[in-house]
């Protein structure tokens, strides 16, 4: 297998540090619970993630943990996993439901009772399955011995460990070779989905195990959506041209994210980025250890609005980011927490106006001392492309 | 915009069919539920699908429909819906909860109540959140007005549309051109990652909006694996190394399964290979109009015990497919319904052995007279590759 840069002892530590904050509650365990688009926690636990089914992970009091697939990926998941009990169970199976003639696989009554579980945290909770909630609070004896553990199992993650500090930056690096790829291969007359196949082959033939999201390229009038997909529209010249790229990395996902105008600029358009591009460069120097959240959002927002363009921000300029390329915690207005050393964001401007719009957007790694650690800054600039 | 297959009057006929459905029961209305990973539902009704946060499509009794997003894809989804009417609603947001401080966006109280939803069925029913539906028994007075209805609303999906079945097509020929820049660029050593980076450019080059699933290679040890995920692991000679490529086009995924052979092909494996070939084209020739899904199974599945490899069967030899590569129906020795016209499945025969395996894997439409229409044939052959 190819060299990775997270070891088993991580993995032993993650189930350590999630078993201290057990120790804290009076919850005999915690389930935690990913889907193929939010793979997060369960990677984080077991280095698994599901594939058209759904997974958790069951960590216990005394540090026990297991990993619980559905009907069909049990050599997949025995593979990746990190947890050497590995079980399965129907209600984690397709959506579609598929039948499994003769499968005698533990429900929920058995495996709350092999791991005496009586009182349980879920976390992935707002997207946790109203049918499997059901099954386990059976299991339980009632919905009062189910816990919402997000925000309890919370300080495992939100601190990045020198090594997860090291996927992120390789995320970033290799993320840059995607983008990379565009400005040496953008032409007008190419598709929005063909920009993105090259940024994404780029970055599978350099490391990425995938890319971090479904990574989007918008144009013209697209340019204008905030979350998006790349469609079938041609890019053309003096348009915006915004790229949203990312690797994963071992799980972890970085992202940079640069608009390009092909041609001629209109000068209203290089105004309208370079404010943007202002703004997060704001972040960078303001994220620092020890400053709170909100008062950062409310800077970069301060300064937007003095050039003009408070009617073009959609949302804060910062939110987490780790295995999860957008993740807890967020950075706006109204965030009243502390920065701390070693807490992973992404600097994230999007502005958009009269039905067009642009996302600036690098990793950063928060810092004891003066100026955040920046993932990656290439291309950080009005790229104005000769055609 | 790209020329495309699907019409208005599709989008509007199939509002019509759901109505149609909704007047034979005592519900006021659908609430079609969808994820980014799972976008069959909302995609069908509304052409578009959610990144990052959730979505629903709400349908009543007199034909009115409304796409329901989260807080932060108005601009997106208005761009891609076919639904005139799109409402925010924050239960849509991400699974991550971020805060949108001043958002006013209506609850489903106000939502139910527009709309006089007294009595609702919803589909996606098993990857339904717990939370959401919980706030939609507190507006509707009790989970006792909830339905399940993901079997209620699967005729209108089962039997596909004459431009179902074009989209079908289309996806199965740019699923054949990136397993062809594979045979065309594969040699030992190259990461099972970066061959399905080279299938995906090929395919988004060639006018797929993005990859049907998150495609795979799994070579040597990890071809034992029937659901999974590409790794770093690099590709060698005399193993088999077995890909899962497939194209969306409008939402429609085909797939095509082959597995290939670098240099010198052990005769162990040929004749596995060759089993697992033979079973999959005897699903083109029994499945017709008429015939009961079980008895295909149970008879493909005889061939194969025949030879000897009853062991190395994993599922049944075909499952449903249209927006999801693999949705309802599933094709078990236990499946006691019949074949009909223009339904359509993926014909997939998964067989692994000794930790080795492989998936043949061809697309098919239905017919009433004689053998199933065959989406693609390309490259399913014993392919042993020269090195």
């Amino acid at each position: 297998m190819a060299e990775t840069i997270l070891t088993q002892a991580e993995f032993d530590n993650r189930i350590k540090k999630a078993q201290a904050v057990l120790a804290k509650t009076d919850l005999d365990a915690f389930l935690v619970f990913s889907t193929e688009s939010e793979p997060a926690g369960v990677r984080y636990f077991s280095d698994y993630w599901p594939s058209f089914e759904t997974a958790g992970v069951l960590i216990t009091r005394d540090g026990e943990a297991a990993l619980i697939v559905g009907p069909e990926t049990l050599t997949y998941a025995s593979a990746r996993s990190k947890l050497a009990t590995v079980i399965q169970t129907m209600d984690f199976r397709e959506s579609s439901q598929p039948d499994y003639p003769g499968s005698t696989h533990p429900d929920w009554k058995a495996i709350m009772k092999r791991f005496s579980v009586r009182k349980l945290g879920i976390t992935g909770f707002h997207m946790f399955p109203y049918t499997i909630m059901c099954n386990i609070a059976d299991a339980l004896g009632g919905t009062e011995n189910i816990v919402n553990a997000d925000a309890i199992l919370r300080p495992v993650f939100m601190k990045k460990s020198p090594l997860e500090l090291e996927c992120l930056r390789k995320s970033a690096k290799i993320s840059e070779i995607g983008f990379k790829a565009i400005l040496e291969n953008i032409k007008p007359g190419m598709t929005e989905v063909e920009l993105c196949g090259i940024a994404t082959a780029a970055m599978l033939a350099n490391g990425a195990e995938t890319t971090g999201y479904p990574i989007w390229c918008c144009s013209g009038p697209n340019s204008d959506q905030a979350i998006s997909r790349p469609s079938l529209r041609k890019v053309g010249t003096g348009e915006i041209i915004h790229f949203s790229i990312g690797a994963k990395v071992e799980g972890y996902s970085s992202s940079i994210g640069r608009p390009v105008v092909l041609g001629k600029c209109p000068d209203e358009i290089r105004k309208f980025m370079q404010v943007g591009l202002d703004a997060l460069n704001m972040d960078f120097d303001l994220m620092r250890a020890g400053v709170k959240a909100s008062d950062v959002a409310k800077k970069v927002h301060g300064y937007i609005t003095d050039q003009g363009y408070g009617d073009a921000i959609l949302y804060g300029p910062a939110h987490g980011c780790g295995q999860m390329e957008c993740e807890y915690p967020f950075l706006e207005t109204s965030s009243d927490y502390i920065l701390e050393e070693d807490m992973t964001f992404m600097g994230d401007v999007f502005l958009h106006r009269n039905g067009m719009g642009f996302r600036w957007e690098d990793g950063l790694i928060v810092r004891a001392d003066g100026p955040a650690e920046e993932l990656s800054s290439f291309g950080r600039q009005i790229n104005i492309l000769e055609v």
